[in-house]
Formats: structure tokens, C-alpha cells, sequence
């Protein structure tokens, strides 16, 4: 069995119950660099952990490698967790995982975790939308295939001024994106916040 | 002290380890309609459970009496636990709360939560972002202040086909909101998936 599992945005204790539970019960758990080093802690100590080196959503050379080992160690029946930053529907890039294991005809469960965004929102105590003024909040990320800013991006969308905008991944290509969202409109006094390794 | 706590999309086992330990030590617990039952049996039995008939992120005549009583409460020097459906800062209203506790210089901490489009992802085993397809995902609620669908949404944005949207408290507008989408562009034939109560 594979369990996907959010690993949340960092602090261990922002971990899930049922994604403490998975990672008890597994044989072995596969981890991207952005899971925080005491979120493995709470593996079995004879469990093996593979870190598979990935940054999440980043463009990665070795997702079909990271792909066939989780195949391979499920048809030998072990246990494996595969430990995703934050929550793995949001720039967790599950697609290809899961359908690698839908092809094998190999049981899996996702267990959700807690984004990045939620938890940066938390420790600034701010909230990502708020009525009248910001009813819509968008996740993008400025990361494409090649680590340059995507060009099919809806410049406008994100300039909107009613909108709470959480740029995933977006530190490399910052200063293009924000000429961006500034030629689609965005009022140059948008007040911003730049986080790092929120809840860490 | 007041902790505002993310109590997850529903299944109690989608609370976070510290949100789990701020149950266990608060005196009273304030929780809203859209938390599910099971998440309150991690308070301790003795510790007082106020049901404040909110549900979330809807319009209530109740806000100014919830936010007085959070603040008689912890100025009495008792932990208080501030249960909200998902994550505080989605849809969650905590600015009110959050003022008002800041403005009578009590302490508070906010503990992150998982959102119900987490939840919901995970359990249609979906991913809200797809590279090349959907960089961009976007949450919106479709209940303004008096219940109807708000005017000011920015409706070509939703209706861009390179995003996955997140209607929150969809139901009620659900056949207006679409109208809308279809004549702001929306493609019909883009996949739609209905969700309630994600996890319970």
C-alpha cells in the first residue's frame, strides 16, 4: 500500500493525526527536501527513509525514478509513505504518482496536509481573504518547467486588487513577476509579504 | 490566552497535532456549526463547549457577541479555544476576532488548519494545480454579506480555463454563479465536481 501523504508547511506538530498514524505504520517513507527534518522523527526508527531529493513542485529529472521506486516497493508489499511538503493537491505534482499507481492496479490513500499559505497566514496572523476586500484568494506559482516564469500566466487575474495573492515558489523569478503583475495594473502600493520556510 | 484553531475539513483525524494539544488544555471551546462532532471529543470532558451557530465564513448577526464573549472569557484568565471549520484565514473570519483581541491586549495564537479543497482533493485523489493545465487555483466564496452572490467578483478571472476553482459555500448561488461563468467564457464543458461535507 502507498500512502501520499502533506507533510504540512513545516513544524512537525502541524502534521495531521492520520498522517502521524501512516508514517508509523510504514515499511518506508520517501521525502522531498522541503519536508522539515523533524517530520521524519516520527517514522519507526527500522523504517528506511529514502530522501528522493525533489523540491516539490519544481521541475525535477528524477520524478520518473522517484515514480518506479514507489511502484516497485508497493507490488513488494512494503508500506510506503511518500511525504509531500504542504498539502500534495497544491504544487505537489500527486498526477503522475498517482497514475503510475492506478496503471499498477496498486492500492494508495492521500492524506491532506496543511499548505504553506495556511500556515505562513497563521504565524502573521493575517487572513488570506476577507470580506468586501479580498473575496477571492489564488495559489500560482512562478516556477515553470525550465524555472523561468510560465508565459501563459493570466497577468490580470492576479493583478486584481480584490484578490489575496500567494505566489508558490517564488523567489528565482520575483522581480520579473512583479514587473508583471505592475504592467497589468497591480496598484504599486499592494502591500506584500516575502516568507520563508514559514512555521520551520 | 485565546487559540484560534483550523479544525480541518471534518474527519477528526485531519487535526493537526497542535491543534489537538490546544483542545486538550483549554477551559471553554467555541466552535462553530461547519466543525464536525468527532473533533470535539479531543477536548477534556470538564472543559465548558459552547456551540456559537456560525457557519463560518456566512454572514451572522452573532459576530459582535462571539467576539465579546472570546474576549470576557480569556480576560477572566481562561484558555479559550476558538474552533473554526478548515483553516482560520479561508473564509474563516477571524479579522474581527483577531482585532478585537489585539485591541484589549490579550494573547492569541492562531494554529493553522487543513482546507476543505485539501480535503476534498485528497479524498477525490485529484490535484488542484496540474503543470501546464492549472497554475494557478484560486478559492472564492459565492455568499456575500447578505447571502446572495456578490457583485464585485472579478468573473473573467474565475472563468480563465488554465485555473482550478474552489467555490466555497456554493450551494445557495450555485445556478447564478454558473451563469455568470458560461457568459464570462467559461468553457461548459469544463469538469465540475460537487462536494459536501468533504471528510465527515
Amino acid at each position: 500500500k502507498v500512502i501520499l501523504v502533506g507533510a504540512g508547511p513545516g513544524d512537525p506538530e502541524l502534521l495531521t493525526l492520520k498522517a502521524v498514524r501512516a508514517l508509523q505504520s510504514a515499511d518506508v517513507v520517501l521525502y522531498d527536501d522541503l519536508v522539515s527534518p523533524g517530520v521524519l522523527d516520527f517514522a519507526r526508527r527500522e523504517a528506511e527513509k529514502l530522501d528522493v531529493g525533489k523540491r516539490g513542485y519544481r521541475f525535477s529529472p528524477e520524478q520518473p525514478t522517484i515514480t518506479a521506486k514507489l511502484v516497485a516497493l508497493a507490488a513488494a508489499g512494503k508500506t510506503v509513505v511518500r511525504l509531500k511538503g504542504g498539502d500534495p493537491a497544491i504544487f505537489g505534482r500527486a498526477t503522475e504518482e498517482v497514475e503510475a499507481l492506478q496503471a499498477a492496479r496498486l492500492d494508495f490513500e492521500i492524506i491532506p496536509g496543511v499548505t504553506a499559505a495556511s500556515g505562513a497566514a497563521a504565524s502573521l496572523r493575517a487572513s488570506l481573504t476577507e470580506r468586501d476586500l479580498a473575496r477571492r484568494v489564488q495559489f500560482v506559482t512562478a516556477h515553470g518547467r525550465d524555472g523561468a516564469l510560465p508565459e501563459d500566466i493570466d497577468w490580470r487575474a492576479l493583478a486584481d486588487p480584490k484578490a489575496t495573492t500567494v505566489v508558490y515558489m517564488g523567489v528565482r523569478t520575483m522581480r520579473e513577476l512583479t514587473g508583471r503583475l505592475l504592467d497589468a495594473g497591480l496598484d504599486p502600493s499592494t502591500p506584500a509579504v516575502l516568507v520563508d520556510r514559514a512555521t520551520w
